[in-house]
Formats: C-alpha cells, structure tokens, sequence
C-alpha cells in the first residue's frame, strides 16, 4: 500500500501569485495530496449561475504542475447568502423552534429538498469540469456531517419529512400506533400530519417516536450525501470520500459510507481530549498535550469498518494548537508525527494536514497551521517533513483483520439517549470503555456494524450494548466459532424500542432472562467478587447457564455457556481488564499489560508502539520518551 | 377503619381475553381495589362525540366478577390528539414563551376556557354512564396536577385570564397600582389589557405582580377541577379523589381538596430521593435504595390534611425501580412492604400500586409493575401479597390528632420562590427541615393550613415562613393554650407581597420587631451560643422579650413571652434538635432520640416503628433489620 | 475641593406630607445633595403629553429650602407603559430572540429611533422647566446603562441599525468581506441588508462579524446618551453626569464620557463580591461582610479616568444588605464608613447613599436605606452621620497623577469575549489582576483609555492586552521615559480583529514575536524559573531582547529591551507580584507589601489606609480593626 502525506489548501484565502510558491513549499515538505475547495462555493458561485470555475482550473494547473494530487472538495457545507433568498426555509431549526442563522457554516437543514437539489447541481457542475481530469485523484463531498450539532433539525422540512417517511415505514397509522403504543397516553393518531416532531414535548415523547424521529433524521443524511453520490458517479472514476468528525454518533455512519469508496475522518487529538471524551480529571491533565490515548485509535478502527474494503485517511490531522476546544494547549514535541504514524499503523493511506497556512481572518484564526499566519514554518512543518522522511521506511500495514472485532451501532446510540434509564448511561462510552480495555491488553481490534457478514474471521466478539440482537445476529453469535461476549443492554429492545418479548438477550443455546435492571449513580458500584465493580449499569438475570462473575451479594454479572457470554453489567476499568482477558485467554489471544500510556497495534508481522505519556516508558527493552515510538517486527 | 390494598390498571393495554387472568391474579394477590381509565380518553372518544364506552363496560364487568373494586378515572390528564385540532390554542406556554407540544401528557393550559369545558364534558359523560355503577367506589379526578411542571402557563388564555382575575381582585387599576406599589420603577397600568404575564422581564418583574401570577395559576387549578366536580357530583354518590405528587407546590392544594372527598398521593420514595430531596450527597447515598426517611411521611401528613375529615390514599405506590429519576436502582427488599405499613400508619385509607404490569411500550416501559412485561411476578408483587396478609392484624389507626401542628402554606411557597433573598431560602425547605427535626424525635405530627379553626387540640403549634400572619391568626396563636414557635420569616409581609408595616411579625403580645434580615451562604453559618447554628437566613430582632437563643456575638436567634416563641434564623439540624426538644419539653410532649434512619408512628396505643437504613438498628429492645418493622403497644 | 454627602430619594413614593421632615432629617444627618427623579416618568407624563410637573416643583422646593441641593434624573431608564402603545417595536430582544417584555425597567432597546426621540422629548421638555433653575446642581441622564444585559438587543431596530452602521463604516460590501475575511466560509455579502446580527448562527460567527455588533451595540449607547445630551446641553449649565455600574463593559464608558461632564458609578461591594468578583471561594468566605478590597477601588480609579478632568461620583452607595446578589448578608459595622472614605481618597466629589428610606414595596423592598421600612434609622444612617462629622477633616486629596497608569479598553473587553481561545480568558479579570497586584504592593493607580496623550506623566504605564496598537501608541511608548509593560496578547489583532501582520506585539525597538499561543486548564499552569507560574495564557516568542522571567522550560515570559517590557503569559500571584515589584523598582517608584486586606491610596503628601479584612492588622504601627481606617501624612 502507498501511503500518503497531503495537506488542506484554501487558493481562494491567498493571493494568486503567492500559490506557486506555497505548492513548491508543500512539495519540498514531502506532501503529495492537497484538499481545496469544500468551503469555497461563494466563490465559484458569487450569484445564482453565475458560475466562476477559472480561478478553480488555474489553482489546479498550479497545484499539479508542482507535482500534487488534488482532492476537490464539493462546497455543499457552506452555501453561499444569496441561497437563502432562493431558499428561505432551507436553514435548520434547534429543538426550541429557533431557526438557526446565516453568518458560520452547515446552516442548512439536512431535510429541505430545495437545498438539497442545489447541492446536487453544484456537485453535477463540478464533476462536469473535473470529473475525468486526471489531476483530481478524489473527491470530498460536503464536510464533516453533523458538526455543530446540524444533524438534528425541527424545520418545517424536517416535520413534513417525517411524516412522509413514517407513512412510508408504517403504511398506516393503526400500525404506527400499534408499533409505538401510542396507547399507553391517549397519543394516538388519526392522520400522519398529526404527528409533530418529539421536541417541546410536555414531558418525555415516546422514546419509540424519539427513536423514529432519530432513524429519519440519519436518514435524510444519507439522502443527502447519495444525491451528491448520484450526481458526481456519472461523471468521474475518482473514490468519493466524506471526512467524518470525532465521536459525532447522530447519522449512521455506516449507511452514509455505503455510498462513498473511502472513509476519512478529522482527526483532533487534544480538542477531542477536552470537548469529546469521558474521563476523569487526572487522565485528561494527564493527557494534556498529548491526546486521549486511546480516542484515535477508536476511530482509525470505527472508520476502516465504514469505507469500502477498508479503505480509509485522515483527512484532517491536528498540527498544532486549535481555536474549538475549551482551553486549547500545544502538542507535546513529536505528537503530530506520532498521532500520523499511529493512523498509518491502523491501515490509513493518507495523512492530511489541516491546514497549510494559518488564516488571519475569520473564525478559525487561532488554529495552527503548518505556517504560520505570517508564512514563516510552525513547528508542525518540521514534523510533518520528518513524517514524510519516515514513510519510505515504514512497513507495509495493509488493513488485515484484527483478532477481536466490536460491533458499533448508531441506532443503539440513538435509543439509549433517548432512553438512558441512568444518567451515565452512554452507549458511546460503553463501547469506548471496552475498547479502552482491550487496548491496555495490547489487542488491534476491528469495530464493525452490527451485521453478521462482516465478523467472520475474528475470535473474539464484543456485542456491547446492542438496541435489538436480529435473528440473523443471534443464529451466527451461536454458530461462530469465535467466544462471544453480548451485552449490557444488548438484544433488550424490539427496533421499535419496545420492550423485548420474551425478556432479552434472548442468545440461542444461553439461558439468560434480564428481568429488570438498576441504574447506579456514582458511588454506588457494587463490587465483584473477583475485584472491582460494576457502574452506571447492573441487571438481575435469571439464568442456569456458568456464572462467571458475580457481585458480593450473589448477583450473576458475567454467564456462559459454551463460547458465548452474556454480560450483565458495566465493569468498572478492574473488572473490565480480567473479563477481557479471560475472553482472550478463552479465545487463544495473546495478552499484553501494556505500560500506562504505552499502546501498540499489530499488523502481520509488524506492530507500532507508541508512548502517549509525557514520561520515558520502558516496553519490551524499548525505552520510549514522551511522544516516542517504534515500529517493531514481532518475533 | 377497612384498609384496602389495589392496583392501577390499564386494560385498554393488553389483549382483552387476558383481563380475566388478570383480575384474578390481583384478587388471588390480596387486592381489592382497582384504578383504571384515567389515560384512556383516545379509547373512549377516539373521535369526537363517538364514545366508545363498551369496552370499559367489559372491562369494570370482568373486574367486579373477579371480586375487586373499581377506581375510575376521568382520562382529562391526556386529551386525544383531535382535542388540538378543536382548540389549536389549548397548549401551555412555556416561561420563554413557547407551546408545549401534544406527545406526551398534560398538554393543556388550564386558564383555557375550551378544553376546560371538554373535560367536563367526558366527566359528565362517565359520570352519566358510572355515576350510579355501585362497582365503581370512587372517582379519580384528572392525574397529578402540576406535575411535569404545568401549572404555570404563558399562554394568551393565560394572560387573558389573569387580566379578568386581576380586574375582579382589585377593581381598578389605580388599586392595583396602589397594591403593588407600581409607582416604583413608573410601571403604573391605566388599563387591565395593559398588564402581562411576568415572564421574559428585564429584570426581576414586580414582586406582587409575580405572587398575584401565581395566586392566579393556582386558582385555574382550583377552577379546573371544580369544573368536573360540578359535573359529577349530580351523577353519584362515590368520593371524588385526585392524586397529588411529591413535591408539587405550584397549587394550593387545600383549595383543591376542598371540593374533593378524599386526597390520595403518588408516592415514589426512591425516585423523590434523588430527584426532590434536598439533602446532603452522603444522605442521599445512605437512602439510594430506601428513599428518605422522612419525605413520604411528610407528604403523608400533609395530604391527611388536605383530605375532607383526613381521609386519604395512596394511589401510586412505587413497587421497584421507576424510570424517571437522574439514577434509578431497585428498592432493597422488603422496602415495598415498608412503605406500605408506614402509609397505613399514618393513616390511610388505601395504598395502590402502580402498575399492575410493567407495559413494554411507551414512555414507562422502564417502569417496574407488580408484574413483569412477560407476564412473571415481579419481586413487588409478593411484597404486596405479603402486606395483603399483615392488613388483618394492623391494629386500627384511624386518624387522630398528633400533639404537633405545623402550618404548611402554598402561598407562602411561592412568594418566597418570586423573593428567596438567598439562593438557598425555600419554604419547603424549611417546613421540611422543622418536619425532620420533629421525626428525629420520635413525634407525629399533623401538617395543617394556616387556618387557625384547623390548629385546636394541639400541643405545639410551629408556624415557620408564613408570609402573612391574619388578624384571625394573631390572635389565635395569642390565646391557644399550646406552645407556638412562628419564624423564621413568618408574617413579614402584607398578603400584597409588601413588607408588613409595622415590621412583623407582629405577635400579639411578644414583642419583637424584625429590622432587616441576611442571607448566608454555604460556610458563613453564624454559631449559637448553645451549639449549632444559623444557616441561610438570619434576622436583625429588636425586642424585650426573653431570649433563649443567641448567636455568640449575641443577636437574639429564639425569643418567647410565655407560650409564644419566635425563631429568627434558620437553624441547622443541631440547633434545631435542641429547639424542638426544648419546645416539646415546654410543652409536655415526650420525645424519643431515634436511632439514624429509624422513624415511628404514634396513633393512640399504637405505635409503627420503621428502620430506614441499610443496616441494623436496634430501638427499645427491637432489633430491626435493614427495611424492619414491628407495630407495638405504647406501655 | 469640597466633598459632599447625599441620598437618593423619591419623593413620589411617599405622602407629600412626609417630604419636609425627610428633607430635615437628610440634613440632620450632614447630607446635602438629593438625586431625584430618575424613575418618575410615569408620575411626570401619566399618558402621553399629559405633563404634570407640579409635584416635582414642590418636591424641589421642600428639598432646597431644607437646604439641600438637588440632583435630577432624566426617567428615561422606566418609559411608561403607555410608551410601548406609541412604540410597540421598541422593546430590547434577547440573544434567543425574544422580546423582553415590560414589568421591570430599561425595557428598551438604544437602536430604536422612536423611544430615542421620546427620551429626547423628555429630558428637552425637563431642561426647559428646571434648566436653569439654580436648586438643580447637577443632571443624571438616565440610569445605569447596560444594567440587566441591556446593551446587546438583537431586535429588527438593531438589525437595520447595524446594517446602515455597518454601510458607513466600510462603504462597499466588498470592503467589508475583505476587512471579515469573508471568503473563510462563503460568508460573502452582496447588498448590507443580507447582513444579519450575529446571533444564533449554527456555530460561532466570523470574530469580526460580532466585534463589528459589538462595536455598534456600544454606539448606540453613546448616541442615545447624547440625544439626551444635546437635548439639555442648551438649557442648563449644571453639570451632565451618568451613573455607571460595576463591571459592566458593554459600552465604551470613555466614549459616552466625552459627552459629559462628571462621571459617576454605583458602588454595591457586597452585592458585587458574589455576583461580579472573580475570585476563590476562600477569598469571598474572607471579604463577605466587606467586599472585596480591590473592586471598588479599580472602579474609582476607572470612572475618574473616565470623567472629564477626572470628575468623579459615588451616585449610589450600598448602605447595608441589598437584595440582588446569591445571598445578601450585612456589611460590617464600619463598612460603609469606609467605603465612603475610600471613594473619597480616589478623588470622589460626593458619595450619595441609595436609599433614603426602604420601600416596603416593589422589586426592591429588600434592599436596605438609611432609613427602615418603617422610619427608624437603619444602622446606615449612623454611619452617614458619622461620616459626615469626618468630611471636614479630611485632607485635600483632589485627584492627582497616581504613578502607574493601567490602560483599560473597552473594545478588547469585547474581543476577548468573542475570541477567549481559552475558556477563563477574560479581559477584565486580567486587567484587575494586575490591579490588585499593583494594590497589594501599596500603590496608587490611574486606569485611563488606550489613548497616548492620556498617559503622559507616568512612571510606570501598563498595557495588558490590548486588541490592537496603534502607530500612535506604539510611537508613544517606545518614546516615553516611564516604563512600560505591554501584554500579554496585546497588539495581536488589527481593528478589524484579524491576527497582525507581522505578528505581534509590533512594539518599536523591541524585537518580539508571538508565534502562537496556548490557553492552559486550571492545573496545567507552567512553572516559572523565580517562581509562581503561567496561568490560563502562554505565548511562544522569538525575540533577541533580554530575557527576565522565562518558564522552567526556558520557553521567555518576560523581556524587555530599555524601558519598554513585554509580558507573554498571565502571571499567577506570586509572579505578578514579583514583575511588578521589579517594575516598579526599576521605575523608582516605591512599593509597600500591604497585609492581607489592608489598602491603602497616596495623593501627595496623605494617604488613606484601610483594613477591608475581618480581623485586626497592625500596619505602620496603626492598629487597624476590622473597618478601620487612618488618614495618614506621608513624611
């Protein structure tokens, strides 16, 4: 696999005569690939058809002649001012029925048809000219779904979509009031337009009618992104990309990525740590400068299981100090080369910059660049020269399969925040506790959708959480010959967020029933025999199958029978660390107590360890200084 | 007295050749009383004017065959989705002025002229069709008023109603500027439809303005369920009843249950303790599985109270996890049963327990019943098969008069809302924190309106924060022959929201003068001379009478002139003990130290003692285990 | 310079009968000045043009022939209600939206056109009646400006007020994208009434965008104080004064002070310790029943700046406990003592007492007077009294050239607001920093605007972040012969709030350059070399100057080349203490470690020195108590 270092570029942000010497300076640094133009609509478009592409061919012509790849991003994120008057309506509308104004960007609401023509026919416009030009190697269509909070939206298109959508799912309103027990509170419908989206709801709406609205709102997402699809697939060969955010869960990423050839994503390694991740105070200091250890990697993993065949970049990498989150500090020295070499360790084939130049101007002006406003090199520069020095000598990770596979779903995601039941209730948090754990054991890991298709081949298989376990689901967890570990919370509900009927896991050949559960609130964990605790989350299960796990008082929290578990609670990190690795001992997997802040990923032969921490870590005779990594062949 | 057990019911949720079993499982479980309806109006009127009574027929048929008595319920908590279509403008109106949407429950204003005259309409319907039914025993009322926050509503119904109320109260304008001293920032009104809502103001809105808002908001409950009243009360002879909450203080409910028969209360201790006890963290984690010791015995007392003659029920008991607060962990075994006793205990009629099966659909699927969603008992129901059998050897405990009175008055709750002068300064609080300090001493006690006809008989009278002392109650409390404690706060103010001139309390025959006041944060308590402290509220007392406790620099905090005695602090737990002791000692009323989390119930001879906490109590030769009890003779 | 005491009073709150004893009792007590008024539109305009000024006639004359002098306020703080009937658009909308509605006061928004002329009209028709009348000393226009979040409206006045502001500003739409940088994100406009306010945008608006608002929201106070201004201006020779609140920096107070002639400000130290001081819990524990022991002073020094020639007033003085801070507890004896002395000492002509008496009614029954609700003298009242007798003996402390000038910029107030890059980043809160690290160190400061010809005269002048630096500025202080300390983040942005170019800071002479910068969470501070350490704010800098304070990482904090020092992080404490004494020393200007909540203020040969802490601190060989103080010669 080649890999590739590239870098987000804005021609229109600079004077014409400065580009030649800016894609020479790229050049020079060992980049290949360069992104423009997925802000840049005003520009190509300053009013209605009045359609400016010349500026766009010579940024190109200059790009190329320097020896880039372009990726040419469709410029659908921020359509220009004059589309409101074409479009009034077209903004989306915040759960207190505030429409959301012009003046940033992604001001539009994902359900408008008029919109979503328009951002079909600039995407048609651009293919048309660039499509079959060879100097466009992909294209990124829109950027970065759901950013700002925009995948949920209560407009007028919103509401009348819904119901257009629920008509289609249920036919009828007797099977819509059936389906969500409508009731249970007089809140039957006669007539689909009756029904209004679930917000401003005197109490809690129907968590099936939160559940559906949340399906539909995914939904439109992926409309949205296919009508792009649509238009540019006709008119080029080049992979069509999306770059996906950090830990945005409210479209199916999955459903979206379908439709495009390689899965990117944005990768924020210290914003992430303050804004997106959960833990305690003394890991996010600790961590500072660094990035969550273990936040990236989640991703590299979630996104391989999105693109096609595995394909997947970073389409934004950090290179310094950014404008979003709450504080913002500079990376530790060597943190932008490590979070790149970590990416590559997980099969990516490319490492964007974001972004080249720091801009003046405008909202993100206190985001690093790889220059620095005033053209001088930021420290990323260097970074990214060596990067690109250290390529070359990399060893080849062709995405392989990784020994455990766990299964990610955003419809789960969508129905326990409907329904947290407890207040810590996150399934997001509960996979990413999981996966935290099985990355402290030194295991590579695939996330995976919940489809039964795609976990062959893995011998060990984490169901956490999962809203509704299908028959198809149930038939292959009996039958794989990997162990299985299901649950908390999995296969509890029906898909329409029903209670499930009999009493779930309902595993084949695994008596379990979860008659009810408890939901703990900080300091009210209730410890195993076999140390730590469960938190946030315990159930009472009926069950004659081995009892693996139990609380103090008796209460089963971990059952098998044959290869598959059903687990009955959240474990705290202890309880975590031992259940995943019995798994693993269970399932021939090699543990590894990976030092704190040190982890590693195997591919074939090869495995990469990096260092997160800001202490010098010794790890298998390697001494790793803060920011420090290797790349080692496993003997 | 007869003490019934029941059970809320809903058959128009299951299959209706399952009401049979179901009838007899609750009979075979020792019940005898059956809610049902109260939801179900989308059933009954599923368009309108086509009632649909037949399957309610059947269903009260199948019930009374089976032994048990029906509870019927008007279904006004949850108008049909065509109610909207008739009175699209029949919505609360949040604070920030926005419609609260139809999809759940409660979704009515109550100043609305038109779904008020709906919701006597379908009382009238049933009690057309039920009123004489002898299987029906009592009629419940709408559902839990106030709750999920409705009683306040900004709506244009509202606002027109407030201004006709206003206009009937002071008659002109020049009055009612005068009233409020509108003169002080130019808000005079020279006409009614001039005056607003006091909502979205620059600042704080007139005082008066705001207590007159919500004296209004209380009066359309009050209206509101007079309507039905005056609809059923020509139709039959069976008690009208509605269920209050916990913690509901939006209303009067005095002026409520003045036109009803019987009170009853939804009581949820473990939900309540995490989501409206106001209490230290560590108490809270004491009780997690418990709920406090004392806030269902409270609300017991207080609805005693609003009862015609102190007839009660509970009519929502919580039989296993709920759904609804921040965490939600199941009772400790033999808590159901607990519950229940100290119910009786205190006097009621009645306990019912919500739900007879856990419904698998809709909003509370969370929800624990006497029934699991599959149809197996639930750990509730033989709690209430085992309380079914202690109900024949509970000696009779009809209500009698407890030697202590404390005066709980809803206008006093909410000008105190509109004015805390602290954060921390709420008058439920403070009854709340007089109640407990009268538990930990073993007492009963009768909560009682500030009406002086109500307080004969009583041994101590505490009258803490009432806003306004009367004439008639001045008195009173100058001749009764029972010690008094009024403070602190109590009768600065004029009815009006002004500060009483002379400055109060104005006690007849103590004297004392309140010349200003100061609030206190956290960690500024001032010390008592005999132990404990004043906390979040002390006051500036000019006065001749004697002093019994003083601040250590010597600011009078508790004052008497022979049986009356004045409070101007408000005391933490320490002080309080020894206020109340000193009190009851003054009084002839003996007190017990009750071991931490262990409460009793004194009726006549008898006397129930309860242990709330986690661990093993022992109390006058008992020893009690975690949610023990023992009903004893008083020697 | 004669020093004057005074009350606010508001002789249409009480019977006329009462007004003559009022007017003998102030005087009684040594006031002599009485603002009224100020509130009173509705009693002088009861509907529209009907004027009855007679009242205030007979107010006037009983207060001036008690001797006293009168203050009047022009009412346009309180329009009545019958204004919004003329002008029902005239009402201020909220960040969300909404319009806030009447019911309190400063119910209008200053981009209004119509409520503009009304104010106008009033004061003219004012100024007509007692403009030269020789009883009124002084005018108040209006009443605090910018109280209760009232300078930012977002209301269609505002949205077309800003449009045409904006049209004036840069002309041509084209010049204004480019001064935005609006081709960042397709945020190009075409016409300036595409342009909307910058509120609820889908993520942060352009940073220029909401600078430009915040400009003109400022604008729009200044123009509707100066309607006010030229209205009265013609008729009356008395002086115009505005009373200022604390720590409200909407508005640039310099640029509505060039229309006047006095400054004065409303000094609550109580209420704004807990509600406006940034600092510990321990500090407010410490100061509760004080204040803080910095604020006030900051804003004496801040308002004489802001007055011309220094002319400065305390129009409001807290007498005792208010009622809109979180808890409100009373001063200790001897507080309001001296905070009056304080004011004195930083130059004040007149401290005036808000209230006279306290209004049992209304929105401020609980605010404390002079006076109780019921006549009798508050605890207040003694100390005005004793102040009073004090006056006489005060030495003459006309303000004088304090040593150090602190340059305060209200547009960097709102820059830093809208760009923090750091979540406790805030302008004020550094500015006061230094502040209170110069007091700590005894010594005497003028806070003066970012304007050259201002500064002269100084030994030591600091600029901590200043937005931008002006060829001026940067001209001045690379010629001055005090020392100079410019930042941190100062001189990093152009006007239009875009990164400088070169980099900042640009100072003459001394070679410096902010490369990029870090914003650290509480526990991240960076340690420095002599100790203390960066809090909150570090810049990284390439510079060839001397270098006199650098991290323990040698990353340079302090340099300095001759006079001129620039500062690149937020020093804690210790170091601010530490940069200061160094200054300080190398200014020749002496320091004095003051004890804990001891203060003092230097004019010429006198001194005030004050112990704001609760306990007894020996000072100089004084022994202050809690409240003392000592007028001190300096030998």
């Amino acid at each position: 696999m080649t890999r590739k270092l590239g870098v987000c570029y804005y021609p229109e942000h600079w004077p014409e005569d400065q580009w030649p010497r800016d894609a020479a300076r790229m050049k020079d640094a060992g980049l290949t690939l360069v992104r423009i133009g997925e802000f840049a609509w005003s520009r190509l478009e300053p009013s209605p058809g009045d359609l400016r592409f010349d500026w766009l061919d010579r940024a190109i012509s200059v790009l190329a002649e320097a020896g880039l790849e372009v990726v040419l991003g469709t410029p659908t994120a921020t359509p220009p001012r004059w589309m409101l008057d074409r479009h009034p309506d077209m903004l989306a509308v915040d759960a207190r029925g505030q429409p959301r104004k012009f003046g940033s960007r992604r001001h539009y609401c994902f359900s408008h048809p008029g919109y979503r023509a328009e951002a079909a026919r600039i995407a048609r416009l651009l293919g048309e000219r660039y499509g079959r030009d060879p100097r466009i190697v992909a294209w990124q269509i829109d950027n970065e779904y759901g950013c700002h909070d925009t995948t949920l939206s209560y407009s007028d298109a919103a509401r009348h979509g819904f119901r257009d959508w629920l008509a289609q799912r249920y036919q009828s309103t007797d099977a819509l009031n059936r389906a969500w027990g409508n009731v249970f509170w007089s809140m039957a419908y006669d007539r689909f337009d009756q029904i209004d989206l679930p917000n401003l709801t005197v109490t809690e709406p129907n968590p099936a009618h939160a559940l559906a609205f949340r399906r539909y709102a995914s939904d439109m997402v992926v409309a949205f992104n296919r009508a792009q699809v649509a238009a540019l697939r006709p008119l080029t060969d080049a992979p069509l990309i999306h770059n996906y955010m950090g830990r945005v869960t409210e479209f199916d990423h999955h459903a979206v990525g379908a439709d495009l050839d390689i899965a990117s994503w944005d990768s924020y390694p210290m914003g992430f740590l303050l804004d997106r991740v959960e833990a305690p105070a003394d890991h996010k200091a600790a961590y500072l400068r660094q990035g969550d250890p273990d936040f990236q990697a989640f991703h590299h993993d979630l996104y391989r299981g999105v693109g096609r065949d595995g394909r997947w970049w970073i389409m934004e990498q950090q290179p310094g100090p950014v404008n979003w989150a709450p504080w913002n500090p500079a990376p530790l020295p060597g943190m932008v080369r490590l979070w790149s070499h970590e990416a590559f360790a997980h099969g990516a084939e490319a490492v964007c910059f974001f972004r080249w130049r720091q801009a003046p101007f405008a909202q993100e002006q206190m985001h690093a660049g790889l220059l620095r406003p005033d053209d001088s090199p930021a420290p990323g520069l260097e970074e990214a020269a060596a990067l690109a020095a250290d390529l070359p000598r990399l060893p080849d990770v062709s995405p392989s399969r990784a020994p455990v596979a766990l299964v990610f779903d955003y419809p789960s995601q969508w129905a326990w925040e409907v329904q947290p039941q407890g207040a810590d209730f996150d399934y997001f948090a509960l996979c990413f506790a999981m996966y935290r754990g099985l990355r402290k054991l030194g295991l590579s890991v695939d996330i995976l959708p919940a489809d039964p298709a795609r976990l062959a081949g893995h011998d060990l298989i984490l169901v956490p959480g999962l809203l509704h376990l299908s028959a198809d689901m149930t038939a292959y967890l009996a039958t794989t010959q990997a162990q299985v570990l299901v649950g908390p919370r999995a296969g509890s509900k029906t898909p329409e967020m029903s209670i499930a009927l009999p009493l779930g896991p309902n595993l084949q050949g695994l008596d379990a029933t979860v008659t009810h559960v408890e939901t703990l609130p900080p300091g009210a964990e209730r410890a195993l025999q076999r140390g730590g605790a469960a938190e946030r989350w315990i159930e009472a299960v009926e069950t004659r199958a081995e009892i693996l796990e139990e609380t103090t008082e008796g209460a089963p929290v971990l059952i098998r029978t044959g290869r598959q578990h059903y687990l009955a609670a959240w474990p705290d990190p202890e309880a975590m660390g031992r259940i995943l690795r019995d798994l693993c001992s269970r399932a021939g997997i090699q543990t590894t107590d990976m030092p704190e802040g040190v982890r590693q990923r195997v591919h074939g032969h090869h495995k990469l360890v990096v260092n997160y921490s800001s202490e010098m870590r010794v790890f298998e005779n390697d001494a790793l200084p803060p920011a420090g990594l290797v790349w080692k062949l496993i003997p």
